[in-house]
């Protein structure tokens, strides 16, 4: 299902593509043709669904057939969509089909790799609100295609008191905390992002239902995570958000064992999507029809 | 200046993270205060600019100052943009414009690193229609800020003519340049994709504007680039379009050096857009007022 | 602050009721004018912020004073916010801003009524999903004016399992939460809707975050609410979630008192949004100046 | 027929609810079910046309019939919408839908209510411009649904020379009805608010096409109708406008019966749009399909 | 007083001309300088403030002074608006400026012209709804602007019965128009298009608010009136609308003394708005300063 | 192939003409039929294609057939596209579609007009960015449809240095120029607007895309031409860009066959956009259905 916003935005990117007409498409008027994009590398397919909406957009009489299901790993050489329509629309949609489907697989293929690693664990890897601009919730998506665990999608899903916050109002982690959960809606989640063991502690005590540790050591974090989950339980009692998600961030990828073992619920992370190539793809004409 | 589209750009990436409005908020209400934003590496900065532009959209309220040029090398440390003003609209805007110039500064960074391997030679470094959809005219303006030069920005403000074009048509590139150079503007310049030495030679023969060679590699372009500027310089008398532009795509970026002793013109490439990561930033509260 | 996306849906009102212009405003050419808005009747005041807004989106060169702060109680004849500047654009925006100030400040009174009931029981009036279409956000935000707890402000910002969820998929509830778990954000709370103690029973069991009591008497909730407390706090050493907030909804809110008294967390309700009067205001022109 | 901008309406109150996507349905993909809409009270029914769009613009390839003729009189228990397609997209668009025509229909049967107060009178039943901001043409046309008139859509369709236009410019009734008509389009009807009777008078002298008696008792306008009519009556032979329809206003709605019997032409109240409760009703799911 | 609606409509227009960014403006970066509009030929004004306007909405910092009220009647060289600011934005808006300031001084220029032509007649000149897509509010304001009464604007502030309406559904006039007075707002003015002296009089019987008397040569008009004003005095006594305003259309307008000549309450004509050249205009640069 | 933001304006004209709603069409509710809309004046048809669009955008269910090719001559009296649907679509349609599809058939027609002048002669007629605000596109397609070359299409697509631009930044032509092309994507040409032999020369060998000579008569035009030909050849093997266009701009279109005589490449007016009548056209409803 596609909500009227994600048409829209989809529109958007055929719009900044074709701008004011393809002007290289005058030798295709009136041609039909088939086509079909393929991943030129192996990885995890993601964005294949938009892709194909994207060509239905422009124009509504292409047929496009998914051939692989999102969040499949893909072999090299493999068509994942095919295509059928007027030859202006598959050219028109060509770029910008390819650019999201590309994008949103290298972030799941990325996502996978990390994913991996911590299989077994138990612990989650979440993403971060470090997205290009205007593809949140795209590369959200890719994010999860690749095993992933979103967390908070904006500023309105979920509540965190970062060291900003608290330091700006000078008032403790408790108060800050009440503050925040008397004016959000009542399902909202309060995380508070901590950088040392005091601050997690008050956390915990302040009845926060997730803690963010920042910045904090594999080897430390083995000592105060414990100590958290013991604090945590003896809080269930008298506090309402009841058991706290406990979180690394500020994790450097290669650690990601070391931190899966200090007893962590969470690690989050950016870097699949500030730091992955994207996967490489093409579309191919079909010349026999 | 910024052109009305360019704002409901940044209103749109302001929407996207504040979706129904900042939860965590509440506890800054009513609070003013300073902050900057600063490198926490070294490399080009681009799109400080829009970050400035992201905070007086969300508050008209807002002071922001820019200590260092668009295009300038930063430092690792380096403060390069200052805040001043409510609270509340502060922490709002800082994802969206961090995401921002980080997401443009890296591709900056990254096009830098490869112009350097060009300087002296003459050559220069082209990017392509690889772009985040939606943000194609920063993607763009960041690859310039690094030093590269931009091709087309879409599929109106340039024509060229591709494989599967041909192809389609079944027409030779003569006749498929002739078609696309009656409908478009006089002013648009029309570039033939080749994959192999006769597509070239029969460009230029044709009087393309440009000459995109596709995986071809520098042993052979060196060759074939010789031949081109001489057939082209037969052409100059007969064909209105003058000397042809050559460019190398496809190239492993490991190999630039290597293009750039061809005799081409150009190189162009994705990598600084599809491959770079994000430049690490953060912008920082100051506690003392 | 106001999000670019408040400040387009003001535009959209002001252009819903100017059209293509107002042809009364001839008569007010060139004059400057001052006026005030004033409850005609008591009240909680809740809009005025947006009202304040809304004239100063037609004109930026409008003065609008706020008199009274958002939430406070109005007596009639209250003055609440007054404007000076051209009187074209004072009565363009008259009606705009006296309709959402109405409505908004009518649903805050309502709600504040019912929250009277609930006082120094510690059990939470929220809202629901039922609003005008468009007005989801303001709507929410009067009944948090007038005393009130948000529920979720729309489909993904925490997820509720319904009875025809659970009848159409044919799984148990344990089952559904953990698909729903599985792919949303990790912030998210799940809420389930039951309408039998053994639906309740059974999310509890399951984790859930809340359990929604639909249309269940006080008499029986009372024997209810207790057993399904117990039986969290048996699930909370090996269920993730913690304790669960138990809702009571499908309330005639005469009954509220009793509802009150069952040891229930909240009762949600949309009667003060889908049954309540506009508060009674008017925009009056100051002639002395 | 549905013009552009009420399907983008209708996109935006989907998207207003969906946000970045709904949450639960991940327990629905990939199936398809049946529902239908249905009255839980008795009323008018009105909306049921723009909730099938609303399902039609979420997913083309959902069915919706409507079994019931917009503006007709619906029994506790009717269906009056079945809908066939996609689960995901029937419980996403259910709110939505539910809340459009439970608000239309809630005003649409208030209407009637009144409308059946002065019925054998031929004195009509007016709506107001007091309507929920960004639903103006919608509860309009409940309000007609429900046999009601429409006044003036906005400041754009008819002219209204009010007290404070009046006072501000510091002319007489006459000068202010010729600058007006000046300069509206020629087929603008220009009407007069009156608050005296000297008011009125000097209105139906000056031409106006209605004069709007505000606040006027039933018992004074006995007296101030006939006077009207009989200067009307004499103007109609030099002033270019003709007939006066005479509208009261202001009118508390127990005492319709008592201003219907004055002789005026029409009353005009915002008491449907502005005090009506919704129209309970609710969406089934089928469960045997 | 600028609605929302048209700042934005500005807003596109400048979006349209400068699309990706102004490419020769690169040679002005950082500069100021002042400029003005001038009339290369004499006519009357129309657009200057909108032309400001658009300066306005690209650089809030541009001073833009108008220096000729609209309307006015500008001679041969005359300047009317005075501009100072950043080079780049008086560049980038010239063309955009210009465009709609001279499109729309061309038809205030024409209009007057034609109505010069009935000057003490008594017969007013009304435009049409034939207007270039997407500037109705303009053009129809520049109409006014050359001393002509608009018309209709669209298809909701009046209605028009014509031809086709009648022949499709078969029904006589009479009930054609109560079916429509039944649906419309009751300010609403119902006119008939007649192409005969029966449907002109059947018009005038049934109560219309006004005939439209197409292509009806003057001299028959000269008959077909008295007729008609004397119909409508009788009709006047049983029918609610009172006068009729008789408009001549499809008239030639080399004709217009003639048909003033009727005793014709209005003749219309899309003269000015599809057949009148542009008036010449253009910005100069200031280079003293 | 239409893009989005095409059927985006489509859908802004109809929303300009229905507004509110058609009021006239509560005769029509229900009745289906067909219709046609023929020339009343030959011409060439251009922006049928796009009034074909307009009625599908507004129901899906209208049937509507081209009879004639865009770009075709049409003879009096010839029908060019049938429809059939709807008869409150057909009609609500009927304004918007026609006035699109006269103001484009009258460009292309004026612009065969003229081009029909230069037959033979090898020189373009050329278009300008002298276009009605919001239609730039449409009525440069127009005058392509009538036999015309178009020139840039905004500030984008081709840089052009102008007189104010080299008289504010004091610097001569050679550096401008460069610094044009530093910043501009590479397939962009330079023009340089040249008022003087001297200007038009530097130009020349600056290695200048186009110069664009503007108001120079045409005995001067036939000594100028010819040098600057010579100059260029003389560039040609130094300079980049190749061979240049030489453009005369400020033409009296009755000298046309003079300017052609100069040996130019290319003659560029506004005279098709800005002083053409509409083509007369109607639409026609077929009762015979």
């Amino acid at each position: 299902m596609f909500s009227p916003a994600i048409n829209r935005f989809l529109d958007a990117c055929l719009d900044e593509d074709i701008g004011r007409g393809d002007l290289t498409s005058a030798v295709l008027r009136g041609r039909r043709g088939s086509a079909y994009l393929i991943a030129k590398q192996s990885g995890v397919l993601c964005g294949a669904l938009l892709a194909q909406r994207i060509f239905q957009r422009l124009d509504s009489g292409i047929k496009a057939r998914l051939l692989v299901a999102e969040g499949s790993q893909l072999v090299e050489g493999q068509r994942f969509l095919e295509l059928e329509g007027p030859a202006t629309a598959l050219v028109a949609g060509e770029r910008t089909a390819l650019n999201l489907v590309m994008r949103l697989s290298g972030i799941a293929t990325a996502t996978a790799a990390l994913v991996a690693v911590l299989e077994g664990t138990g612990v989650k890897l979440a993403d971060t609100r470090k997205t290009s601009p205007g593809l949140r919730v795209f590369e959200k998506y890719a994010f999860q295609c690749g095993g992933g665990v979103n967390h908070r999608l904006g500023l309105d899903d979920a509540a965190m008191l970062k060291e900003n916050h608290l330091a700006w109002v000078g008032v403790d982690i408790e108060d800050a905390l009440k503050a925040v959960r008397n004016s959000a809606p009542w399902p909202i989640r309060v995380i508070v992002e901590a950088e040392t063991f005091e601050q997690a502690q008050e956390a915990v005590k302040a009845g926060a239902d997730g803690v963010l540790l920042d910045e904090i050591a594999p080897t430390d974090l083995k000592i105060l995570v414990p100590k958290l989950r013991k604090l945590a339980k003896i809080q269930n009692n008298s506090v309402k958000s009841g058991q706290v998600v406990l979180e690394a961030s500020g994790v450097d990828v290669r650690d990601l064992s070391a931190y899966a073992a200090t007893g962590i619920d969470m690690i989050s992370t950016s870097v699949p999507v500030t730091r992955s190539p994207w996967l490489d793809m093409s579309m191919r004409f079909d010349l026999s029809e």
